[in-house]
């Protein structure tokens, strides 16, 4: 199996990546992996070329490029070339922890989506108090989703829980500002019929402030309130660690106090960290392409490369492709 | 001024509204306040009838009725009775900590919007880091807005910002995925000239992640963005104190350390809350109807009537009515 990584993006690149694939190919004896990007700048964290290639270019795509634009004049990117290497058949899957609009347009253009899918969906695993965490789709790639499309990304959810995350039968939940049925806005008033007769375990309305507790394993919404939800759960801890850390060193008791506990908070932080999820998948492409977070440590991409891995190993596409082939049979 | 609170609405009720109507009167002395419920057991809680009027009914609206059923039905209720003392012109504004539909269906039937807004919007103060806190509106009350409604809110926010919570020019932001122009969906990329060519202080773009930071005074959005800001909101602060509470209590030494910090985790916690800000005004009807949250204590419906009675004082509804004459002159 061959996974291709734009070893440029993301504010740790290509340390990082570099230090992710050595890891990965320790782990994953089947992995092959292509470095995509500058050369001399890889090479100065390689250690094993066991299983790395490199792939060399010095264009890269930046966080700040418009990227519609970006992919269609940058051509010889670092991203372009690692999603082009799954288009050309050399590589089975993909990584970039860089620009995210660019990374969506690439695998849109390139990639291509699944037959039945009109469009693919921005997944992130979330993180849940029992440490399960659950499958958000979709938090930015469809801004004005249809209910269609949000039935879509249920197949797609419980496939990817299914045989990635080994969940049985994973709870899937319509993001709603109201559990009763009925609920909502015109969007989600349209999709709560479409998702009770799918062929998923559809448990119905969820509320944003029970998503934390894992009321289900796969929530579906359009782009704009997924996004909302990430963002407002990512602000609102940040904020409470911003307030914790200021108040356990205003004193020099309290300081002493807040050594005792450093390891308790520190995981509470791994708890609400997400990095151990991999990244949020472009599903509902003809191949796997993950977008790792832009701060992504190697810890975060050897997780991307396990995730690509086992949707390569556990045939997701393809599966996803049969169930949506089903929807449409049925219509 | 007269202000006519259901007595009998939120989970600490009657208790909660008798002790807060006492505490008011001491510190307003030019509110007269009306408690609409139950008058036996109205009377257990009071201790000084000064300034007080009991209204007494048997009849209330529960939190799992449905909102346009029981308002039409419960013509007898604390609820609806409170509400109707406003639109008989017995009194300037009315608080309720029950069931929040009925209050906006009781709100919009008999206080009325004002003319030239077309739907009201509940908007609670959300907790900044710096206790200034900011105005969210809709969180609910119009589902599908439109780009009118949202520079009707801008309007709105603006208006009660600077009237009762003496900021001077508020900063009103849009929320959305991103901080660039011409982000969003179709809703916010037609809103955003709009705000644009107000007569508000428009910050362009604010992003989920940054309003507990406090980079706007007001945020506007549709009410199922709103409602899921909030949501996440409290369910990411809950989830993060309930990790915190299991850390904190997992052995005794932790135990003394915590205890240390005991009153830093509740300074915290009171930055994170918003009762002090009183309750979430639903505002663009013809007089003031503040809705208390279903849990508010006696110092939460104390804020609330001191928001109430500002908001008469600075005469915020007339403010609001003529700004939005000025709008409608103008197109």
């Amino acid at each position: 199996m061959n996974i291709s990584i734009d070893a440029m993006g993301g504010d740790q690149a290509p340390k990082a990546q570099v230090e992710a694939a050595q890891n990965a190919i320790q782990s994953f004896p089947k992995v092959n992996i292509t470095l995509v990007g500058n050369e001399s700048e890889i090479r100065k964290h390689i250690t094993n070329e066991k299983q790395i290639t490199i792939l060399h270019t010095t264009e890269k795509i930046d966080d700040t490029d418009q990227p519609t634009t970006a992919v269609r004049r940058k051509k010889d990117s670092s991203m372009v070339l690692a999603v082009r290497e799954v288009k050309e058949g050399r590589a089975d899957a993909c990584i970039s922890a860089g620009n995210t609009g660019a990374l969506m347009t690439a695998g849109l253009l390139y990639v291509g989506r699944i037959k039945g899918i009109d469009r693919p969906a921005l997944s992130p695993m979330l993180p849940t108090l029992d440490g399960k965490g659950f499958l958000l789709l979709d938090v930015g790639a469809n801004m004005d989703a249809k209910p269609e499309h949000l039935q879509q990304y249920a197949i797609i959810g419980k496939t990817y829980m299914e045989m990635v995350r080994n969940i049985e039968s994973p709870r899937v939940g319509l993001l709603n500002v109201g559990t009763e049925a009925g609920k909502g806005n015109e969007l989600t008033k349209a999709t709560f019929p479409l998702l009770q007769s799918s062929d998923i375990n559809f448990i119905g309305n969820v509320e944003a402030r029970d998503l934390l507790s894992g009321v289900a394993d796969v929530v579906v919404c359009d782009g704009f309130s997924g996004n909302i939800v990430l963002k407002s759960t990512e602000g609102t801890a940040g904020t409470l660690f911003t307030l914790l850390k200021k108040e356990l060193t205003s004193s020099i008791v309290k300081k002493i106090a807040a050594g005792v506990l450093k390891s308790g908070f520190k995981e509470i932080k791994n708890t609400m960290s997400y990095s151990e999820y991999g990244g949020a998948g472009l599903y509902g492409l003809k191949a796997p392409v993950i977008k790792a977070h832009g701060s992504s440590d190697a810890t975060a991409i050897f997780h991307a490369i396990r995730q690509a891995k086992e949707m390569v190993e556990q045939q997701v596409v393809t599966i996803i492709k049969n169930e949506v082939a089903k929807v449409v049979e049925r219509e």
